[in-house]
């Protein structure tokens, strides 16, 4: 099984963070390749940035259908770009916010979400009530970290994040939590550990989930939404796409 | 790992039935044990069919936590006694509806759910509001089918079955097909064949997604709703759970 | 007219307590039976014990349906069993916390509530929800007092619940307080008064319910689903239901 | 107990027809005043009608709370000015829509409502949602019968009626039929008969609710929304409000 | 183009204050007509006032579209009588806190509200839910100062208002703010200077909204809920409506 | 007063109908430039097409905003990118979809949408929900025209554009009809006429609440979601919004 990671910005170091992370994490069977586009932004901390990567992440999702990958994941908290995605894919496409959202939900009747920064919380919320988690989770936190300070996490950073995390559990009575950022998911079991509770990182929750919806067989539904997209003329830079 | 197996009604052809569908769906190195509860009714039908046997099957899932299984399936597609399972389980305790809702909506916009009776259908749009995926359903409709008749299924209500996820698809507007019921499982691929989309069988999403959350050390937090019941005194038939 | 009011725990000092209220409250022409299973856990604090005392209350509809009862009441603020009790009753099944919000809402735009334990407050939220009551609920507050300290309250429990109560016409701005523990109906005149807001006890409010019900010759619908449940095999300690 | 009724049209038909009902259903201790105002349009059918229709009822409950009334009923399944008349009174309020509502959800786990007009469909769809009962209700239908025509109706009026109600049931899913109109009250029991199902008339559940609340001594909360309002100039043909 | 522009409570001083901004705020070629009722309250504040004026303020509306004036707007944050107006005018009827929702949800995610007083916000909250934009708003806040004081601010009311709308921003995230009150629109500007986020009148922003749709040619729709009322007798107070 | 007109396909045929449509609807103090990237799809008919004209349509926001224009219209019924332009952008930002909503929900209790693809129908209920609106919309419908198409509308494309509308208002209820394409915009006067109800279409709405906003002086917050990017690094082709 092939499953290709996509980390939709253009930071090698959060890159080859993923690659480490996915290598500890998937089956001895699945291979993966971690990959970056070759446009756009650097981190993905706003709007822009998110319609930006979502745009350049679609050239990796179409070169891993032409490489038979067996599925996708948009390693970014914000989902960019995942129904297009799955428009251009036969193969199942995973989003780590969704794929968090699900696992966090089996183990725990509610759970809190910490993400790197107060800009992010609303997009954070609109994918909760996209995805109808909005009930399951107790409040959205942020622990004021740059996304790409989490290439080189201080100790101050992981105060940081320790404490609102133990805010989420103590004040808003969050069972389980949730990393809202792909780069903070080293950190998942060392915080599990001092804090009590199931902490999860959705990279690892989006690579077993891809993992199971390959062995289950089960791919993206080409019959309605995502059924692929008509041909069309596109112009300039976006011009290769013309004949997809 | 090992991962037990419940089926909360007590017909041994469905036990059978789910224990060879799970060597057939279970990864090399997952061991499965499947059983039923000694008390409670054949089928389950009627909310007193659900009550009765979610009462039942807690005392399995007691002997399993006894025997450090790594977790737990119900696996009624009315996820009974879900919660009630959780308190009494440090396993992770997953409901074959929640499951696949979960796995449905990573590849599909839009499902629907094909269940045996009629009568089921207000049962299942409760879990479908609980969990949040009312948005994701298109419309759940019955074959008309008795829960035992899936002991043996004939040409006829295989056709019976066929025909309303024909009538999702092209009727409801579904993109995939969620079965309602357990005891339909080993159709999943057949139907997905001759349908033309994916057909997902939640006994199997969540053997899938129960070894994902072993495989990642997650488990059913004890913080907050789901944590261990006081002792207490239970009487009569009871007795029994009151040292748990 | 002939009530039966269901005690779903097995405390015999509760079923007592009961009693006393119900023939403080009933109308004169009512006659009130007052029973508690005899199988099950003292009282109902988690999802387990209200999974076992659901499955036990069940003995007590179908015996009382036997007696010709003209209404039954389940008085568990966790409205246990109460679509199962449905479909083996053909006379009108009352949950007190479903009971308590239509009385309550009547007589208040925000009513404010408050039980015994913080772990019972997800379990009133999901019936806020189910039932729709939601938008009129401002919070749920637990007095934190063991149920069966109810039996014979102390001075510093009534204490704790008056502040409670006053947090919550204070700070959340309820205009009316509901009890959500049968074991406190009792108490509702005394805080009424001391509190200046009206209090509403879930138990009275369903008695009254009933009569009402019962007046105007209206009854469970048995078509749809709460019809009768067809008859099937249960087996080991629910053999006596195979014939219901 | 002395119970006002107040007919919110100033058809004395449909007041006469609401006394009648009313000595029919109420207890014996139970005394009724049904009144109608000086003011305002004949039958209420559409915002207009409602709205003056609302300002003229306020005298009547302003004149029933200066004759000590133990509860007020607001007889028109529009429920017009139940918080303002709420605010003017310090005994409970109750309106038919939200009456039924109570009742009919007790006993069937979906009712369908058949009112008179199309044009009031709306009015009550926003009913189902301010109360929170929209999950309840399979649908809103019109007999397309003139409310006037009520006071005398026709058989094939009735059939009209009996018609929509069975559609409700048959087509919708219905389980039990709530009356949408005031004029109908006298319907419910011979139609129950015939449809076999519950038929809910709002002015007897309103007359039982209203008898439930006085004999358990609850009333409006002051405290809150509906406090009563501060004194002030009104002008013109509200003159006599200023000192209210 | 011609405005009638409807202050629906019966305080001259008010009246004069709106058409002073009107005088402001309109478009060169647009004429305003500035009325109020003859009959109703000095000012809202509670529901009895808002049913009153409700009433009071169709008159307006009738003889308004007797004047052929292209728009109608009800200047007063609770919106009394909208769907009512909209029956007996053929052109388009707009309530100030409907306009204000929707500017203010054009230029931020997330706006706050501050009215005048505690008892109005139940019923700001009831709008917020009827049109659909209960997820923009942050919070309502009451800045406590009787409406007539607003015929003559003073600093000390100001202050509050400042303080209110202050709080509204930081404490609760709010990146607009909405003036829940006719009578605090000429404040606006001075506000948001101070402020330093955009502050929306309803009373500015409902005139803007009657040029748009009077120049698009766009007029209340007579097919459905707002088609014109069937002649019926009014009797009383109210029978010059008779005709309409 | 400037406005910039973003077509955010590249086809040349639609911006200039867009600019005779602006021509025709602003008033005569406004000035419009009517533009379209230069790259990307020739139109957006799928979640790839909006997610690649997302990204080219912010150049012409950063462009627009350099030329101070004192308001930007992005003039695609899918809204793209909408949020995202509100961060770069100090003036205000306005989608027709959202427009359109605005303006038909002040004539018309209910509303359908008529839209070219049945693809693009999930993408337009998706904004309904987002905005808030989905209780105002009866029915999405979709008349099966090609989006280029309307380059050259043939007289069988209005026959079933027209007909789709009018089972809107027969058959769904509607009493308005929102045109849910940019490239339908000339044809709302026209389809008005025939059917009988207001026809919106959201081009000329937008132009109309622009216009509106600058004359106000209200624009869009930059504190909250909508503040300006931090710098960052961009590469590839995105290199020129490095210094953003």
């Amino acid at each position: 099984m092939l499953i290709q990671i996509i980390n939709p910005n253009t930071s090698k170091e959060i890159t080859q963070k993923l690659a480490t992370l996915a290598e500890h994490t998937k089956s001895k069977q699945t291979k993966v390749i971690v990959r970056s586009p070759q446009h756009g932004p650097r981190s993905i901390e706003c709007f822009v940035d998110e319609q930006i990567a979502s745009a350049s992440l679609l050239d990796l999702v179409i070169q891993g259908e032409s490489e038979n990958v067996d599925a996708h994941i948009v390693a970014c908290f914000s989902d960019p770009a995942l129904y297009a995605a799955r428009e251009v894919s036969s193969a199942p496409v995973i989003g780590i916010a969704e794929a968090s959202f699900k696992f966090a939900s089996t183990i725990s009747a509610k759970f809190g979400i910490v993400t790197m920064l107060t800009r992010a919380i609303p997009m954070i919320q609109g994918l909760l009530f996209k995805y109808g988690y909005e009930k399951y989770c107790t409040n959205v936190r942020s622990a004021e970290i740059p996304v790409l300070d989490l290439n080189n996490i201080s100790n101050q950073d992981y105060q940081s994040l320790y404490q609102e995390c133990g805010k989420s559990i103590s004040q808003d009575g969050a069972e389980a939590i949730v990393l809202g950022c792909a780069g903070m998911s080293e950190l998942a079991q060392e915080l599990s550990q001092q804090l009590g509770v199931p902490v999860i990182d959705g990279v690892s929750a989006a690579i077993k989930h891809a993992e199971s919806l390959v062995q289950l067989g089960l791919s993206t539904s080409k019959s309605g939404q995502f059924s692929t997209p008509l041909s069309k003329e596109f112009i300039g830079r976006y011009n290769h796409l013309s004949s997809s």
